[in-house]
C-alpha cells in the first residue's frame, strides 16, 4: 500500500512567520541542516525571533532567485496556519511560487489562497495527510529489524537522531530505510505516514504499515512522535510504538527541560532510567525482547566541559550510551544497537 | 463546544447483517438492553447466527409495525459496512425507513443509499463522527469527579458497567453525567465523542472536552475504548485515560478470555494485579491520586458456584470489590469509589 508522498521542486524558501522560537520552527531546521543543498533562503514576519541562517528574502527576491517552492517551517501547537500569515502565503502564490505545509490546517481549505495559486499556476502541497485505507493495526510479529525513537517530550531531537542513526547505517553499508512519521521527516524523505493525523483507531495499523515485512538484516528507523510523558499526545506515542513492534529503542531528551512543555499542569519529565523502564515495559508487549540502545540527548545549552560530565554520568548510571547527536555522534547507539539485537 | 449529538426517533429497528457472534453485535444488544422501550424488532440476514430476542421483521413488517429507525446493530474491526448488507439497507431507506449507523465508513457516502434515502424521505445518521474543532489536550486539572472503564480487551462489558455505575449513582441521588465514547454509549445517551474517530492528535483534547469541569460532586462515569494491552487499539485508550484524568478507574474483563481478540499474534491478557499496577502507573501522569475502585467481571459462561468462587478469589488476592455487572451488580464499586476518593 502507498504511502503519503510528495515531491516538492527545489530550491525551497523557508517560511517562518512570526514563530517564537526554535523549538516551534522544527520543519525550517530540519530541512536547512538535512536538505541544505535545496533550501535557496528564508522569509519571516518583522518581529520573527527565529533565525535559520539562510539568505533573508522578499517575495520578488525569491522570484529572481528562481524558488520554486516555500516550505512553511513551523510547527505549532494544534497545527493550525496563524491568519496574519495568509496575506504572505498568497503574496508568495501569486508569485507562482508553491508552496508546502505539514499543518492539520489544510492549504487546500484556504479559499483565497487556492484562488491565487491557481490563477499563477503554483501548487499547494498538504504533506500531513495519512494515505487512505489505512488497516487497522493487527500485531503479528515482522521480518526485518526496527528501531523507534521515543522522546520524553516533544521537541528534543526525535527526528534529528533518527535521520543521524539511520546515516550511519548507511555509512557502514548496513541496508536501512529512514521511517518518516511527522511533516519534516516526509519532506526530507520524501514519503512517510503523518501518524498523528490518523484517525485514532488506524494508529497502529498505519505504523505496521510503515514499517512492513523486510530482510532479517534490514533496519528500519522510525522517526518518533510525541511521547509517552506528554499528557496531549501520548496515544500517539503508545499507538506508534506498538504498530512499530522495535528491536530497540532510542530514547531522546533535551537536558535543559524538566518539565513537559506547552501544558496545564505540573507535568515534570521523569528520570532517565524510570523513562526507560516504563517505555520497555510498554514496548514490549508487542515486541517482547525491545531493549534499550541508548540515550539521545539535546546539550546544547551546556558548555564542553558540562556536557561531557551529564554524559559521562548519566553513561555511568544507565549503563548505555549516552551521546549527544550533534555535539559526539550517535555512533556509540548504533554500535550498541548492532551487538544487542 | 458542542459533543457529537444523536436524536434518532424510535421505535428502532435493530439490523444485524450477518455478524458472526454477540461480541460483535454490541450496538444491538447494549441498545435493547439500554433502550429496551425504544426497540421494537430486529433484523438479520438468514445466516445471522446472532439472535437477541425482538421480534424478527422484514421491511414490510417493520413499515407496518411503524418502526421510524434502522441501526446498524454490528461493531466489526475497522467499522466497515460490508457490501452484502447494502441492498437490506437501500431497501429499509426505501421504505421510508431513517438508518443510524456508528461506523467509519459513512452512510452519506454510500451513493445508491443516499439516492434511496432522498427519495423517500428518510434520514442517515452517521453517530461516529466527531465534533469539529477538537482542541490539542492541554492537561490542565478540572474540578469534579472522574471514574473511566479500562478493558484488559475490547468487548469485555466497559459500556454495560459504565452505565451500571451510572444508573447505581442517580439512584443514590448523587448528580452524575455518562459520558459515551463510542457508537453505541452515544446512541443510548444521545451525545458523547466517537473518541476512536478523533484524528490521532487530538484524543487526549477530546477526552479533555468530554468530561468539562464540574461540580465538585459530580461524577461522570466515562465510557472506556479499546484497551492498553490490545495492540490494535492502546493508543485510543492511553489518550482517553490521560485526557479523562480520572479520580478513579474500573476494570473491566472476561472471564473466559485468556488471549486479545482478533490479533495476529501472542497477547495474553495479563493478570489482573500487573492490569491495575500498569493501568495506575500510566493513569497517575495526569491524575496523581488515582485509584482503582474494583473490577468488574463478565462470568457469563460460567455457573453460579463458578462465579462465587472465582469473584470471591479475585476479591480476596486485589482486596477491591470484585463483581459481575449483571449477575451481582455494580454497589460494591459505588461503595468503593464514593468512600475513596
Amino acid at each position: 500500500m502507498p504511502l503519503t508522498t510528495v515531491n516538492l521542486e527545489p530550491p525551497y524558501l523557508l517560511y517562518l512567520g512570526d514563530v517564537p522560537d526554535d523549538d516551534h520552527a522544527k520543519t525550517g531546521h530540519g530541512m536547512a541542516y538535512w536538505r541544505p543543498e535545496l533550501c535557496a533562503g528564508q522569509m519571516r514576519l518583522p518581529e520573527c525571533p527565529v533565525d535559520i541562517g539562510l539568505p533573508e528574502m522578499t517575495v520578488a527576491e525569491a522570484a529572481h532567485a528562481g524558488v520554486k517552492t516555500a516550505i512553511v517551517g513551523v510547527a505549532p501547537v494544534g497545527g493550525q496556519i496563524p491568519d496574519h500569515w495568509v496575506p504572505q502565503l498568497i503574496e508568495l502564490a501569486s508569485a507562482g511560487i508553491s508552496i508546502a505545509a505539514g499543518m492539520h490546517t489544510r492549504l487546500t481549505a484556504m479559499p483565497d489562497l487556492v484562488a491565487a495559486a491557481h490563477k499563477s499556476g503554483a501548487k499547494l502541497s498538504d504533506v500531513r495527510v495519512p494515505p487512505p485505507d489505512i488497516p487497522v493495526g493487527i500485531g503479528t510479529p515482522r521480518s526485518g529489524k526496527r528501531v523507534l525513537m521515543l522522546g520524553t517530550d516533544c521537541a528534543v531531537g526525535k527526528k534529528y537522531t533518527a535521520l543521524a542513526v539511520h546515516r550511519e547505517l548507511e555509512r557502514r553499508d548496513i541496508p536501512a530505510t529512514f521511517r518518516a512519521t511527522g511533516q519534516t521527516g516526509i519532506m526530507i524523505a520524501g514519503e512517510g505516514i503523518p501518524i498523528d493525523a490518523v484517525v485514532a483507531d488506524f494508529i497502529a495499523g498505519a505504523a505496521e504499515m510503515l514499517s512492513p515485512d523486510n530482510d532479517d538484516d534490514h533496519w528500519d528507523v522510525i522517526e518518533g512522535q510525541g511521547s509517552l510523558w506528554n499528557p496531549s499526545y501520548s496515544g500517539v506515542t503508545l499507538g506508534l510504538l506498538h504498530g512499530s513492534q522495535p528491536d530497540a529503542i532510542v530514547v531522546c531528551h533535551d537536558a535543559s527541560r524538566t518539565q513537559v512543555l506547552e501544558v496545564g499542569g505540573d507535568y515534570p519529565i521523569p528520570e532517565l532510567d524510570e523513562v526507560i523502564d516504563d517505555a520497555l515495559r510498554l514496548a514490549r508487549r508487542t515486541r517482547p525482547r525491545c531493549f534499550c540502545a541508548g540515550v539521545s540527548v539535546n546539550t546544547s545549552r551546556m558548555s564542553d566541559l558540562e556536557r561531557d560530565t551529564y554524559l559521562g554520568e548519566l553513561q555511568h548510571n544507565l549503563a548505555l550510551p549516552c551521546v549527544d547527536p550533534i555535539a559526539t555522534g550517535v555512533s556509540p547507539i548504533v554500535n550498541f544497537m548492532l551487538k544487542h539485537v
